[in-house]
């Protein structure tokens, strides 16, 4: 499985590529971060934005997108971009059918580090780590948007079960609810 | 001037179109509110809401898209939302090189009503009014587009006016200051 890795920001936002292997392995195909200056319109770095995700997923082909799911933030301004930069990354995945998945910050920190407050470079430390680089991914926003990708390749088989479970349970329940009316029918039939 | 006002959101967002006449005259040439399921994933309501958007823009060929500026609501969820809304009709502009411009709740309800805290049916009352609608727009996200686009039509010329004053001053100072230095190095040429 190829997952695409995306720290949604407007000013940078993080785009990571990571391949699944066996097991828990996973490879580092790409990352980079992309850049829109704040005093251009809102628009323009939205368009900027859209332009270089749609170019990664046509470049790499990811089979899921793994966004950060944004929550409300010390700086309602800074949610509001990061909201706005996630929704048009996501946009962009919907256009081509490919399913988008989110994540919170501390699921991705659980996932790689096995702390969910873990800090920035405990982080950065953990996925140079996992994936075996020479280098630590720079800026943060790179190094988190790996961690995004590396988080879904772990969580994903882990969700995929509980939905199968969630599935089979709700199916159970369906049979049981249709036997418990054929054995009330049954007895009004034969009360009859 | 043709100017589309959109009130954006998730599960309701209000396009509207108005085209200008002469002084203060504007006239209404479509409104709808486009809805998207709660139950359905955010890419894809996302999507749907940019469908619509490019869809309005090619057929109604706006020369500007006014869009509501959001702010901190009561709740934040709601408010990512609206932002996402906001942003992915903000990107099919920009990729249309349509030019976006933002006003606030307050700027609009003060444009179409003179209260900058005007409630949804005296906003709803006085954009029927103002464009000798026969039936009020419903829902209030449909009047509130077609506020918005009324908002920026009025808005428009003073704004315009209001960022040539500013050029102009700075243009003035730029010369002043100019003229300060051509005289400093005088006054230094005369000293040696």
């Amino acid at each position: 499985m190829r997952v695409m890795g995306v720290d949604p920001g407007l000013t940078r936002c993080g785009f990571g590529i990571v391949d699944t292997g066996r097991g828990r392995e996973v490879a580092a195909v790409a990352v980079d971060v992309i850049r829109t200056p704040p005093e251009m319109d809102l628009p323009s770095r939205l368009l900027q934005i859209s332009t270089a995700a749609e170019d990664w997923l046509d470049r790499f082909e990811p089979e899921v997108v793994a966004v950060e799911r944004v929550f409300s933030q010390h700086n309602v301004r800074t949610a509001m971009g990061t909201a706005q930069a996630g929704g048009v990354v996501a946009l962009s995945a919907a256009r081509r059918g490919i399913p988008v998945a989110f994540h919170t910050p501390s699921q991705v920190k659980s996932a790689v580090t096995g702390n969910g407050s873990a800090d920035k470079k405990q982080v950065t430390a953990m996925v140079t780590k996992i994936l075996g680089l020479a280098t630590a991914p720079k800026p943060a926003d790179a190094a988190d948007a790996l961690a995004l990708a590396i988080c879904h390749c772990w969580r994903a088989p882990m969700l995929a079960r509980m939905a199968a479970a969630e599935a089979a349970a709700a199916e159970q329940k369906r049979r049981y609810e249709a036997r418990l009316r054929e054995q009330a029918a049954a007895r009004k039939a034969g009360a009859r």
